[in-house]
């Protein structure tokens, strides 16, 4: 996985930054490298079910953000990424106070990139159960600076 | 499609109040049938990917919520609806100052429902336009009462 | 739905003819219009999974094709169609003499194309039910000719 | 990852030896362990999309069959195996002469168990390529006997 964009974590950063759907949510980088990007959020009220665990829609949104950013580490410069499309299978509801989604790219191609996203549920006692995984599409789009 | 709950609009419209997330984001619902729930959900800086439009993570936490309560329409009591997994194509990014999500189900079992969802962006200038469709399936739980 | 290609047709079953896989199989082009794409398919044994109905894997295979094919009629001469990625649903077991897979375009794009590809089964008494649902994702390759 | 029928072993050849599909396709099993199977396929025309190399019906098929058996190794005695749903991205056409199917439980519940399949490719030269990544969901259904 070599970068072909010296900045790729300076791009990953202030990219991640303008994403206000991150941060409506509490979301944060964890970690990043070329071709992996983990990032997480921590339990709210306002990122809930009915029965109060974590919705669906926040873990497909932190996993579709992590995978984006894995994807984005490998771009040259003057990229973009879009995501093309994701299936995501969900183990059990996420009952817990934080989740964690580990992205990792799978297949880097000119135009098209594929990423495998992992997300875990840290519960109450602090125990780490795997919560669902993701498979991604993501299309490179060149942009005119 | 035959509803086997004859308050099966009350218990979507209470369970839909119960969740944090669809508050956070500002969804509503627009529509209820048997079978079927649209809602919808208005642009706001909070919403954005980095570009400023829709980010897919809104777009999928919209459509997985409609198909999910367009799924639990067709429950009997004392069910709980779980979304197993579900696989989103985004068209292209969703600019505009709206996006509405249609859900369908398209085949109601005993245990697993499978559910289609449409999801539309109104731009600025008042143009309905596809941005992403949704292949969903969702399992129904008995709960004690 | 424009075909920019005036002999998309003869492209078409051209193609077709050339896949092993869809004679080894016994499909057939049933239907072709511009964005759309029926293919069909007889029971045999040799398709067979281990309870005697069609195997999950002949349902993909020619829901797969009819969703190439059907992307196909809309690209521009010295094209090529790869199948990026496609999820299904299986509603049940296909039981019965026929399968037909039922291709549409949703989204026709300048690389990347989304079809929806309904498969249904004819049983012995010669009813039709749904039998799977897919959506699938397409890329145009230009080829020198 | 523990057996829960003593004979699993048995069940699964003898349930491979009744797909017709597998047979026809030339499939056969290469490694079984609990919550893991090994499918492959030597290439031969009657396998083959428009250019002669694999049909990605083929990839599919092979790839459920394998994830199909990973589940069924887990399951206790008088089960069933269905497929409720999967997603696969190819990340090239499988230009070569033979795919390898290597299925893994990700995740064995009561009701449904969701499998990982990589497919790879070992091209002429007998180097060996991923070629394309599963995500499936099963659902265990018990049968009288």
């Amino acid at each position: 996985m070599q970068p072909r964009n010296a900045d790729w974590e300076a791009y990953v950063r202030s990219s991640f930054a303008q994403q206000g759907l991150m941060r409506h949510l509490g979301a944060q980088i964890d970690e990043l490298a070329p071709g992996r990007c983990v990032l997480s959020c921590d339990f709210r009220p306002e990122l809930s079910q009915q029965h109060g665990f974590f919705h669906a829609g926040v873990t497909s949104a932190l996993a579709d953000s992590a995978g984006g950013y894995a994807g984005f580490t490998l771009f040259p410069p003057e990229s973009e990424v879009l995501t093309v499309e994701f299936k995501i299978n969900l183990f059990a509801p996420a009952r817990g106070r934080r989740i964690i989604a580990t992205a990792n790219v799978v297949k880097s191609g000119r135009t098209l990139t594929v990423c495998d996203i992992d997300v875990d549920v840290i519960d109450d006692a602090g125990f780490r159960t795997p919560h669902a995984r993701m498979l991604q599409t993501l299309m490179r789009v060149t942009v005119a600076v």
